[in-house]
């Protein structure tokens, strides 16, 4: 049988996840769970693809400023977006993640859910990364893809949990990483329900409703999963909260956290990242029992391009 | 082979149900929709089971205030839970929905999730409905239960779209529907992550989050689903919103009112009853394109006892 992980590397940290996986679905095993227990959570910008210079979404923000800009001239005056007009890589990592996520969101409101999906579905299937040289939905790394498929096959039922958009992530999680809209949890704004004529639909309003960071990742899993998962992914402090509270259930739990080590391939960054910074949780990994995955180390490879589905493709 | 609706009476309701799942799920259908796009969402309260003399989360609640004021007697004589304590009706309808459910999902706060999951299943395993003497989880309409079947059979996602509390739902929700907790949306309190020592759980706290009732339950549609349904099920004006977002969709669409119109199996009651009335949804009924279900006229039984979990028996 093909190795269901054949891209992460023989090492301690695929034994885990093997041994992990084997002891909760195997039913001769004393710590089997059924698989309505089998949830698994993943954080996206920087555990299922990349996050640097800046993550994706913040990318898809500037080429619709520079759309709102065309119109409203004064926009490119105004901080944070002219930060955004011009590329200046450091005001907008002094921003940190909140406030510039919050000045993303900014750019989608006034649009119906729907004309959002249309305009995000476009803007992926032809948006580039400015380092990578490739389309954004090709900088997916390809031995998480496997591990998501691994783990679907063994019975368990995968949630995004990201503070990034949760309408901007599900418009490519299901054709990307095979994940449904309803099991994507992000950072949300308000809505209201916009009725014109025969038409109904969801406005996309400027208020901030849910920020998907740290403690509030917990929050998000109560609200919408209503399950403690027992295994978790996440690359930074943001995920420290969700990969402490999967570990703290009872039973065996894996948590994992990608550390970014890889120049050569990928990026190398950490406890510097402003806009997600890794300091904490890499410090106190072995104290709360939590797997750290070298990028160097642990991956064979970290872009498949083979996997890209055709329709993905540039 | 068995009618799968078997407790569905003959006429144009059933055939409107059966044609509307061919219509959408035979590959040979102009409209066939794949199973990503089966999307339905049900009220709980009033639609899959009852709702009198008062929804069942009140009784739930009234039995939580006892023991609460056996430690604070002055709740006694504060106003609602006085109206609570001594099952002052008039008092209580007075309140509206929304009034009354914070009261009782105040009664909740200071729990951690998991305490408050154990205490609710303790109490549904013993409650018993005071009119239709029989633990509550025994007063979910047989009819439905069967149509929840025959749609989960038929590839379709089943969501609970409820203003019901989602914590209280999702303790009987799996068991009693098939529903698993993340397919349960309701009404929310905000929540803190409560660490101590190696303990982490979400703590409820006094504060309403969302009442998903009426516009609201189209937003938390857009957050927790995603997609706009292709079904839905209700009995109240609560319902209207959600009932005609679901029919402003392109395609095919079955939207369906439960009218309580049998006094003689469960309860005759519609434009009266304060804390969920059904008046504008009814009267518009024909001119929104839902279909009126009369419990009366189009159900064979209303209670089925055979299909009552041994588990969940007196």
């Amino acid at each position: 049988m093909a190795d269901p992980l054949a891209n992460w590397k023989t090492g301690p940290v695929k034994s885990a996840i093997l041994d992990f996986v084997d002891r909760v679905t195997l039913t001769e095993s004393a710590d089997f769970m059924p698989p309505s227990e089998r949830i698994a959570v993943f954080d996206n910008d920087g555990t299922l693809w990349c996050e640097q210079p800046l993550q994706v979404q913040v990318f898809f923000a500037q080429d619709r400023l520079k759309a709102l800009a065309a119109k409203d001239p004064s926009l490119r005056e105004r901080q944070p977006f002219k930060a955004f007009l011009e590329h200046d890589l450091k005001t907008l990592h002094d921003l940190g993640k909140r406030a510039l996520f919050e000045a993303a969101f900014s750019t989608h409101a006034g649009m119906i859910q729907a004309e959002f999906g249309d305009i995000a579905r476009a803007w992926l299937a032809s948006a580039r990364h400015p380092k990578l040289a490739r389309l954004f939905t090709q900088c997916v790394f390809q031995p998480q893809l496997e591990l998501l498929g691994f783990l679907r096959a063994r019975g368990f039922k995968i949630f995004i949990v990201s503070g990034g958009g949760i309408d901007f992530m599900r418009v490519f999680a299901e054709d990307t990483y095979g994940i449904p809209p309803e099991q994507v949890i992000g950072s949300s704004v308000k809505t209201r329900v916009d009725i014109e004529g025969g038409r109904i639909d969801l406005m996309k309003l400027a208020e901030l409703d849910s920020f998907d960071d740290r403690e509030v990742k917990v929050e998000n899993i109560g609200l919408h999963i209503g399950r403690r998962p027992i295994l978790a992914f996440g690359n930074s402090d943001g995920d420290l909260a969700m990969l402490r509270y999967t570990k703290a259930g009872p039973g065996p739990r894996l948590a994992l956290l990608l550390h970014h080590d890889d120049a050569g391939r990928e990026f190398a960054y950490d406890r510097d990242f402003k806009l997600s910074p890794l300091a904490e949780a890499l410090d106190r990994a072995d104290h709360y029992g939590i797997t750290v995955v070298s990028m160097r180390r642990d991956w064979e490879t970290v872009f498949g391009g083979v996997n890209v589905r055709p329709s993905a493709a540039a």
